[in-house]
């Protein structure tokens, strides 16, 4: 089918000062959380975005000096001669493919606390970076600047740079963004210097003017120079000569970079989860750039959508469609939309499992793409899998775990016949993509059915509960159980752990809830899971007109969530839909009528009224049906995956999912993975120089 | 000075199985957080604990298999034959000071929920390990395990064992502790099964027996077999046929492993902060064991005083010294005692800055023991400094920083000229260690001026407030300014970043109370600094009868103190006395009787009544001092360090009075790290086998 031409327009190359980029998809720098300690993973991560059309690939942050030391946050490095190597195998990767490699290089300042490397951190004044953020803080507050210094971070940056161009990078970015050190400078709150790098605009854009110029100087202007920029803050600042601070810098530095990548100013409302926050949400803070320079503006918006994208281009708000998340949950968006197969798009559903990684100190996962982050390990390409299906494998249960099993077994070449008790497939999303803000991650059902439904080796088979004879009747050469997992109404003890379940009238599950039960008001919902769900049940049954408080045993609502940067948005929805909240707190007892809490470290006892209790805490995986089949059928030919397997977050399901069906046949030595090392000094060969 | 018969105990060689410990000094497996990406820097780092007298020097847990993944967690691994080189390195070094190599084999089980190498978590029976506790947790629940699962397990451990005793190691660690796979078969909250391995203690028990059989059997014998057990939770529950279940297991257990290793469950009450916790805080838990089992039995406590270590031995508790804390305190701390240089030791001060290293997923940091980590990076020997030292140093502010400056520099050879403004050396830890709790801290001050008072080349100046040009007088050859650093009484700002001075009737700072002030009561207590200090105030206010409001802009009491173990302990102490407690909130406003509050994420709008306000959350370093000598004297010769140049904890403030001194005179070259890298697969030799 061919391309739709009113997407055209995307595939116009692009003039980046020295560089031209083949189309409009650019992959801005995101983290990989792979670092250079895992150089093959990562280059392999970089290079299927390449090989899916994606005209510029980018790296995550690079630190360009031991003093930006992120530990235990994952960050590329370029500090010295060994690490090019690492990163010469991503710009080799990109180029077979014909897109051109940027790197971020990056310097952390006060928000860098150098854990391991135990440098002072550094700032332009002494003001530390969000001290109070439980997962961020320390006790470490930087030190100011002095004349030195910041001659030593311009020479970082130039030093950085060579190295970068001998890496074969093309693009190499300024990075004044996301709180860290050029943006400390540009950001009054940060930036309290008295010195030619402090007070007025003029002042406070001076360092990354000179950043810029040392980055080009010392590649002789044969790389483009890319500035990236937060303007969140900076936009509501009122400023005397410009609509806003943000213009009047974007005023100062308009010729001076090859490209602008503009974008928010926190995790929260940079990578903004689709709970809360609909596609394009930066455009009101990013919208005025082409208005002041000429050079390409490049920006993101979690965009899936070809037309928005075209809307983005044509309004003149961007030049190039930035891809982070989309670009992870489907490395081949750009070829999918030029070779007009839209529909078989994977598109990102928001929920943040990729920053979640990052935050975690972890390689990306991703819900919709299983293979990200294995394609060199285990050899997981996103589109291609080996055609080696043979017989016919059923697959009991259409959660995310079954679809993702099926349709890889499908793709393999297997007859597959996917079975569910229920009329509609989709498992726990049938019913949790109906919650409030939770309806785009019904797309990964809707793209796996998509996919499926075109299969002609696929049969499905809805409102199908099978017994285990049911099972061994049909005779398939494997069956694999994805049946889910189910919510236990138990309590949690003070260390941690589910103790008995909770008899009492009126105590209700996830499950009871997605049943259709509407519980008695006022209603008390524990949450000792806290991930979304108990957060969501909270806001679903508020919604529903009842008095609900939600208590959880950590120090926030949805305290994972700070992972998924769902936090404050939680609470931002608790105060608004009047939903009350206890922190820190376990459940004691209940009798139908009253709620006994205790404090989960001191043990002090509590009370409050409640007529209900949803209690979202704890799961239990396992089968009645794989039970009742093992043992009468050979292990090697029975598979139990998915949340049945062990109960986990949809991430985890498709995981399972996908491994259960690339693996399935295959012996144990066969799905061993690779283990990546870096590069180390000593096996290091610097290439040649390119002056 | 000879030593002191009454410690001869102590230096009696200790058959453990097929071994031989030269005395009772055990360093028993602690993390840190080095992992095999970074060998040298490990080795060396064991290395000073082998060549300080230890008998036996221990990895931290180190993990048989891939499903064993405790990332971001740093942990070692021995998973194939790459992974053998790097353990090498460290039996090795241990085996070159005549002291024994201990390996502790790891599976984590549901505590290891594989955010890397993502297997599906394992576990007895599917229930999750702390699965609310922010900074461990996950959405991924485990699997049960079934018979295959644990003749896997089994088999890792053989398999394991065999490259460990290839690697070097002496003592092969069975790990059922702290909530690690084989501690969840024996503790029934995680144990539900219904087969051989599951009910009954007999059956519990058995996967540990089988697991130290499996090891002993894979080497034939010639290693030793440690058994490491927590006992809290099993010491709590009754048992028919003992005083409990812990008795019960040990009755079944007492001839299988060559040593016992027993401890506590939570890394809270195993390693607890001295704030809370005295020494030997273990021993009415593992009090038992020799009266059951012939087998030595190695214990911790935060020993330093070798006369309860005696008594320990004498009453039948230990047979060896465990030490993990003050073992990385001070590394020399055997052969102190053996040489009858007992008043040399550096004790370790229970800060927990060591466990909170791992917490944070990097690299161990020790408070009294600046050099911990960096015996290869950067050359730092803990007793030894290169005698080089050349002319005069005057250091300014005999705090953390200045002491350890000034020790550093006398040991370096230089003569040095120590002055404070105040009578008492110490700083901050004059007033900080007579906070409840904190008494400890104290030896900070203690080892350094009991050090500085014995060397010649010293000279101390209390009551000496210096102007420059008092300092530009005395004509050294180098000045240190370690001055310091001040709290300022700014709001926090909804972005986190300090905001600006709050000017009202009783506002005050830590520095205020440390000058004597007493607040009017009600007093609210604002902590946005959320490490100890806003909450031992709050304790020292209410020991002076106010009543005390803790309000923090974090989710519990000092947040950051869940890194150092304090966290839930902080609580119990304000139920006890009755210390109220705000989280999620922002000071917004006071004047002087109403205080104005906001939901730090909502921003809803709240108040309280209050007579004075404590505001514990910026600090300023800098120097009136420094400024103005800099440019009257040549920066080389001028040196800024400890909270002057950035504020930090106190582990920062005698990290950087080290380093100063250490590089005072090198050139940018010289003061160069070295950089560590994995062994990785491609250039692994196997070493000849043992049989």
């Amino acid at each position: 089918m061919p391309r739709d031409p009113r997407y055209d327009l995307l595939f116009q190359p692009v003039q980046i000062g020295p560089k031209v980029a083949r189309n409009r998809f650019f992959q801005v720098p995101h983290a990989s959380g792979m670092t250079n300690a895992a150089p093959h993973v990562r280059a392999a991560f970089r290079e299927t975005k390449a090989e899916g059309g994606w005209a510029v690939v980018s790296t995550g942050a690079c630190s360009i000096h031991p003093s930006s030391d992120d530990s235990p946050f994952p960050c590329a490095t370029m500090w010295d001669a060994a690490d090019l190597r690492s990163h010469a195998l991503m710009t080799e990767a990109a180029h077979r493919h014909g897109a051109l490699a940027a790197i971020e290089l990056w310097h952390g300042g006060a928000a860098a606390v150098n854990r391991t490397t135990r440098h002072a951190p550094l700032s332009p004044s002494g003001v530390p970076w969000m001290a109070t953020h439980v997962g961020f803080m320390s006790s470490a507050r930087p030190k100011v600047m002095d004349a030195q210094d910041i001659r030593d971070l311009i020479r970082w940056h130039a030093e950085a740079a060579v190295m970068a161009e001998r890496a074969g990078f093309d693009i190499l970015y300024v990075y004044a963004g996301m709180g860290y050190l050029p943006y400390q400078f540009l950001l009054s709150d940060y930036n309290h210097r008295t010195d030619d790098y402090g007070g007025s605009v003029r002042n406070r854009v001076r360092l990354v003017e000179q950043l810029i110029d040392a980055v080009r100087e010392a590649t002789h202007g044969r790389c483009a120079v890319a500035l990236r920029m937060s303007m969140q803050e900076l936009r509501a600042r009122p400023s005397e000569t410009a609509p806003s601070e943000a213009h009047e810098v974007i005023g100062h530095l308009k010729n001076a970079p090859d490209l602008f990548d503009v974008k928010m100013d926190y995790s929260a409302t940079d990578c903004a989860a689709s709970r809360y926050t609909a596609e394009g949400s930066h455009e009101p803070v990013v919208d005025f750039l082409k208005t002041i320079t000429d050079k390409p503006v490049v920006g993101v918006g979690r965009f899936t959508s070809p037309d928005t994208m075209v809307s983005m281009v044509r309004r003149g708000v961007l030049d190039l469609i930035g891809g982070a998340r989309p670009s992870i949950a489907d490395p081949f968006l750009p070829k999918k939309i030029e070779e007009g197969r839209v529909e078989d798009i994977r598109e990102c559903i928001g929920c943040n499992m990729c920053i979640s990684s990052w935050h975690d100190g972890v390689w990306v996962r991703c819900t919709q793409n299983p293979t990200a982050g294995e394609e060199w390990r285990r050899g997981w390409h996103p589109e291609v899998v080996r055609k080696d299906g043979k017989g016919q494998v059923l697959v009991v249960g259409a959660g995310p775990a079954g679809l993702e099993a099926a349709l890889t077994l499908a793709r393999r070449g297997h007859q597959v016949a996917l079975a569910d008790r229920a009329r509609e497939f989709g498992g726990r999303l049938r019913w949790e993509s109906r919650l409030p803000g939770l309806n785009q991650w019904h797309r990964v059902v809707d793209y796996r059915m998509g996919q499926l439904q075109k299969l002609p080796n696929v049969s499905l088979y809805p409102e199908s509960a099978l017994s285990a004879e049911d099972v061994r009747d049909f005779g398939a050469d494997h069956v694999v159980i994805a049946t889910g997992a189910r919510w236990l109404p138990h309590l949690c003890g003070a260390n941690e752990l589910p103790s008995v379940p909770l008899e009492a009238p009126r105590v209700y599950t996830p499950d009871d809830i997605a049943a259709g039960v509407v519980p008695e008001g006022p209603v008390a919902v524990f949450d000792y899971d806290n991930y979304y769900l108990g957060s969501a049940i909270a806001e679903h049954l508020a919604g529903q007109g009842r008095a609900v408080t939600y208590i959880t045993t950590a120090g926030a609502a949805a305290a994972w969530g700070f992972m998924t940067n769902e936090q404050p948005l939680v609470h931002q929805s608790f105060a608004k839909k009047g939903i009350g909240l206890r922190t820190l707190e376990v459940v004691t007892g209940f009798d139908g009528e009253r709620l006994h809490l205790a404090q989960i470290f001191s043990g002090e006892a509590r009370e409050m009224a409640a007529r209900s209790l949803v209690i979202v805490g704890y799961r239990a995986g396992g089968s009645a049906l794989h039970e009742a089949l093992a043992g009468t059928m050979p292990r090697e030919r029975l598979h139990l995956t998915g949340d049945a397997l062990a109960p986990g977050a949809i991430v985890h399901a498709v995981y399972q999912g996908h491994k259960t069906a690339r693996e399935l046949g295959l012996t144990a030595a066969e799905a061993v993975p690779r283990r990546d090392a870096p590069f180390a000094p000593r096996d290091f060969q610097m290439p040649e120089a390119a002056e």
